[in-house]
């Protein structure tokens, strides 16, 4: 059982952690740590955090586990000042969205002071975002990716493992560099690619939303998505976000190319190959 | 109340207006017409429909409401037989995903017998397809577009605008032309990118596909319809496609130019701009 479990950011994410670990009983006292106070309160309210702290050194040195909960960039920025203010024996982990920069930094710091770190992504966001979309269920069954290196603590692994599988949550490790190839191409392209298509129907076409059905809201939601967010992790991801799109638009230019060349037979083999593809992802 | 109900396609639209129509007593009679049999037999066994023909003359001709449920290529193909076989004084439509071709060579051949023709789309498909899927309530609350023109008979558009009314759909007009450029936009350009982005990652990517959440396969599920059906409405709407195409990958462009570039308040003001634009979408 976890002591003090401090949470740095209590939105979706971090919001989720509290309510689900104050349900399942996982730390004897959860403390939220943000830049703006009032946006702590209604977590504090609820009852699923204990106390709230703009300090963040306060926050972070009075626990044993330390969830990092910003955006991406915010993460990798704050890495320093938590490595610092963590107490001697605490785990750390994070929830960023990209984990090659934000890993690697933290072995960077932990060649000075060793700490138990190993980066998390649990994938299981919304296109809403904030606390008050908290769900003390958001890891059921979801998929957590941990990302421990070869330098990465066995102990450490252990225990944040063991705390998103308290939190309902299925565990699967992968190298931070793959980890972050993997999401650009199953998560970051579908997002650039629904912001795009969006965008295009928006401006070259507005008129026609209103006739828009069940597959164009589909494949527009994740556009909705948190901008500031979003903007973090495409900045911190762009390299493997640039190959993904590479493959996509080279995939698009050749189905763009049968179209315009007006093969039934050809279209139609492209389509039953890719459906395919797409009836073998369970 | 119709008196024979010709019903050319039993597949999922076909099938499902037949459900429909049966719930409704719409038709005191329903005949499915079809090139195999054996595929109708379900139909007639279900009690969907009364009687089955691969005949399309016997079929057609002996019905006051014809309606075309075949993919749009064949159904502008078979446009001609349909036009000479029909009885007088019936009524026609079709389900065709595309209007502008199948609605031209209708007033040609209006132009030399007149029948009372009025195009639909009944935006209520699926990714999945044949008549096993098809469903009496699959009408209900869903969007008709119908494509008349000036020289469509209002008695004409009555009827089939009352016929889907009746089966529980919203009816829109627009002209031929308008409806291909809004669906190609909004469904057309959605299927083709979402084949491309399935396409992309299972090349580029099939290590991945293990970790695709909700996010991935929203996108990507109407990537296993029907190939016959899309490749026809890939062919025969091939140019506003191309329009709807080029919008898009200009809209890609930016956003991939953006993201490189790495400018985060940049890719947020973009960002913040398309989400507004989506949540505007009801």
């Amino acid at each position: 059982m976890i002591r003090t479990l401090a949470i740095v950011g209590v939105g979706l994410l971090g919001g989720s952690v509290a309510k689900a670990a104050r349900a399942g009983a996982l730390a004897r006292s959860i403390v939220g740590v943000g830049r703006d106070r009032a946006r702590l309160e209604a977590a504090l309210r609820d009852g699923a955090i204990d106390r709230v702290t703009t300090d963040l050194e306060a926050g972070v040195g009075g626990a044993d586990f330390v969830l990092l909960a910003a955006p991406v960039l915010a993460i990798e920025a704050l890495l320093e000042r938590v490595w610092r203010a963590a107490a001697d024996g605490a785990t750390l982990t994070d929830v960023g969205s990209t984990k090659a920069a934000i890993v690697r930094r933290a072995e960077g710091l932990a060649a000075g002071r060793p700490l138990a770190f190993v980066g998390s992504h649990p994938m299981a966001g919304s296109e809403k975002s904030g606390y008050g979309v908290a769900r003390p269920d958001l890891f059921q069954g979801a998929l957590v990716l941990v990302t421990p290196t070869d330098r990465s603590e066995p102990r450490a692994l252990k225990a944040v493992t063991g705390f998103w599988e308290a939190l309902g949550a299925r565990v699967d490790a992968l190298e931070p560099e793959a980890h972050d190839a993997a999401v650009a191409a199953i998560s970051h392209l579908p997002h650039a690619v629904a912001d795009a298509l969006m965008d295009a129907v928006a401006r070259s076409a507005p008129e026609a939303l209103g006739f828009a059905a069940r597959g164009f809201k589909d494949m527009t939601r994740i556009a909705a998505s948190d901008p500031d967010m979003w903007a973090d992790i495409f900045v911190a991801n762009r390299e493997a976000v640039g190959r993904s799109l590479d493959a996509f638009r080279r995939a698009l230019d050749e189905l763009a190319r049968a179209i315009a060349g007006g093969s039934r037979d050809e279209l139609r083999a492209r389509l039953a190959r890719v459906k395919a593809a797409r009836e073998a992802l369970r």
